[in-house]
């Protein structure tokens, strides 16, 4: 239907199983060749959390939202039965015997294969973190470049 | 890729969060010249409720639906760490402080832009919901409608 | 704007009303001509589950997994207001009144308009899956069978 094969994805969603999903979209995607965005966005944004503590200047509600976030991918909790975490350790336990990768890996590829990771700026500011807490090589932008990525492509999704 | 640029978004969730931000993309996608549609389902239909409560005649399991659901979009709650309340306190209290639009005039600016704004027949006679309830100036609709309209453009999401 | 018009979608989620939306978009717009896939990931895959019990091999994690998940469309909860299994009953019992099709009969319809029905061999592996257990006359395929139907068509949607 088009020449320009792209696929863009809003991630919304904080689950450890929703961003999977939309990684392993998005990774299948590029091996397709298309051209390929994933738009992080509220809780979404925790997938791109560095997991160490970074030592940054905040307010007193955005310090409560940043300490209450899973910090980092590894520490998502799943949509569906996650058992005050325990969900999240039998999945992880089924996806090494496996070899499915895992969310921080799946992450890591998709920046091996050029997908561009955007975290959107107006989410941050809301929920107070900020770029020194994010992995590095993402990108920073808001809802004006996310609909220049989507209006190019017919593969877009809201996970 | 195509001509007439159009966005259609499906709103099925009840969620504050997730409505903010189809009103957020919405409201974009209209400063840029898309046509834009949300068709409101399910839980997403409280958006457009008022907040005042509107005497009508329901059956027994349609009122108690009625009664249960948030009236009106400023009482929907968060996805994540709603905490009883206390979450979406948290956040439109961030909001404010950053002079972030609340939900309520994300939709008013969505009608200012000329954003059409559908609610779900079929879904409206599942919970018991009445055309008295609704904000005024929205359409109603069922499946076949947001078809024509999301058949006609390459953003379109479910939200 | 395209000539051959398709709805893909991404049945991610097990909650019955998610898999409601899911079957009614995609009995429409089969209804209006559309070639219409869902592939089903994920928690999406137990709305293809055989509602008796059906005896497989299975290791213990992917064993208490498949005790845990609902078996079945006819099981799945609400996405809101489940109230402990009531909220279905509740939403079964209005659908009765307003005579709207059940889940089950929605994928039964979905079946007969031709809509391809898809269950996702790499999720089905990770939560213990087995063909004997889901229903017959679907297909089993990956994220590559999914993109390839994904770009041929404008109306994607993530469920």
């Amino acid at each position: 239907m088009t020449e320009n094969k792209r696929t863009t994805i809003v991630l919304f969603s904080g689950d450890y199983d929703k961003a999977m999903a939309a990684y392993i979209i998005a990774n299948g995607a590029a091996a397709y060749d298309h051209e390929v965005t994933i738009f992080h966005t509220f809780w979404g944004l925790n997938a791109l959390r560095k997991d160490e503590n970074i030592p940054v200047k905040k307010g007193f509600m955005e310090n409560m939202f940043g300490k209450m976030m899973p910090r980092g991918a590894d520490k998502m909790s799943l949509s569906k039965m996650n058992f005050a975490g325990f969900g999240p350790k039998m999945i992880k336990g089924i996806m090494k015997k496996h070899n499915a990768l895992t969310l921080p890996q799946l992450i890591e590829m998709a920046q091996e294969q050029d997908v561009k990771l955007v975290a959107c700026t107006m989410t941050m500011d809301l929920l107070g973190l900020q770029k020194e807490e994010l992995l590095d090589q993402i990108e920073y932008a808001g809802v004006a470049a996310y609909l220049g990525d989507a209006q190019e492509g017919n593969v877009n999704l809201f996970i």
